[in-house]
């Protein structure tokens, strides 16, 4: 049980915040984040995959150990990874999800050299790799195989990928109650010939 | 870039210290999650795998903005699942690091009910699921299969697993100067019959 320095309890508030590197960023992503949360809770309890968030990587400096443990000074690091990973049906599954407010084209300025790094190897080693795009003024969300993205960072012309050619090489996401995303009907069809 | 309130740069030091939930569990199993990361490099920088340790799953509460994101007020949140996961050969691996100063057996007093329900998890879905378990006073390091870890578990008799099981069940692990220890060649023996 955590406590606050005056001996109360510490209560999670109902509403989490989501903190990012810049304070400008926080809550960006937030709701594509927590749906992609709940169709994989619905997906583990419904045994058709587990696939799990990785916690954001944050280095403890300081730790108050007179309340129960509580970190009193750290920081976030760089991502070096994705931000979802695990197993369906023996296969590993790693992705990326991001969204953007443009109504044209998916912008590259969000992904780290690294996560291309990281996706490559994926699917090097076999693995199925992906990023989901949300379109958020146009309410569509995109699944699309990591290695379009991956040609078009390394090799151009542009910084960004036209949402034309996401439409035609990605598949668009069924929005629902639950599975709010049916991400794993397009990976079905994607990566399993279904 | 990382300040201190003074402005100052923050630069890390050179040793980490692991920190845990309660101040005296602090720095238990540091040298086999380092022995294991330095294994995770090694495979990764000589494309025989892709293996990452989850990082620890922690709630920010609160962050100070004023000098970069400085994180002023966080707790550890419980692990849900387990230290490592990746891809090799397209498969899906995700184990759980253990260590412990008997010399007889592997109490499984470390272990949390949801990791077991995490691995069940995996292995329902075809992905490879295991232990891997120093014994620090014997200096020897068992990888095994997680469905025998799982079934004392679950149905007894001991919380506990012999070590004479272990070596009958398991396999010792080649430690060796990079990579530290060779726990792939064990995989490709146990689950793809090499």
């Amino acid at each position: 049980m955590i406590h606050y320095p005056d001996g109360s309890e510490y209560k999670p508030t109902a509403t989490k915040k989501t903190y990012n590197k810049k304070g400008s960023e926080a809550n960006r992503g937030m709701n594509l984040e927590e749906a992609i949360n709940q169709s994989n809770e619905y997906y583990r309890d419904n045994d058709i995959c587990l696939i799990t968030k990785r916690p954001t990587p944050i280095n403890v400096v300081k730790v108050d150990y007179s309340h129960g443990a509580r970190i009193t000074d750290a920081y976030f690091e760089k991502e070096s990874t994705t931000d979802y990973n695990g197993v369906y049906k023996g296969r590993y599954i790693d992705f990326e999800t991001k969204n953007t407010k443009s109504k044209t084209s998916f912008p590259f300025s969000n992904i780290e050299d690294h996560q291309i790094d990281h996706l490559e190897r994926v699917i090097h080693h076999g693995g199925i790799a992906f990023f989901i795009i949300e379109f958020q003024l146009l309410d569509q969300i995109y699944l699309l195989d990591a290695s379009i993205i991956i040609d078009h960072y390394r090799n151009g012309p542009a910084k960004s990928i036209p949402l034309a050619e996401v439409k035609e090489k990605g598949l668009l996401l069924e929005q629902a109650f639950s599975p709010r995303i049916k991400y794993i009907d397009a990976v079905d069809k994607l990566y399993f010939g279904k």
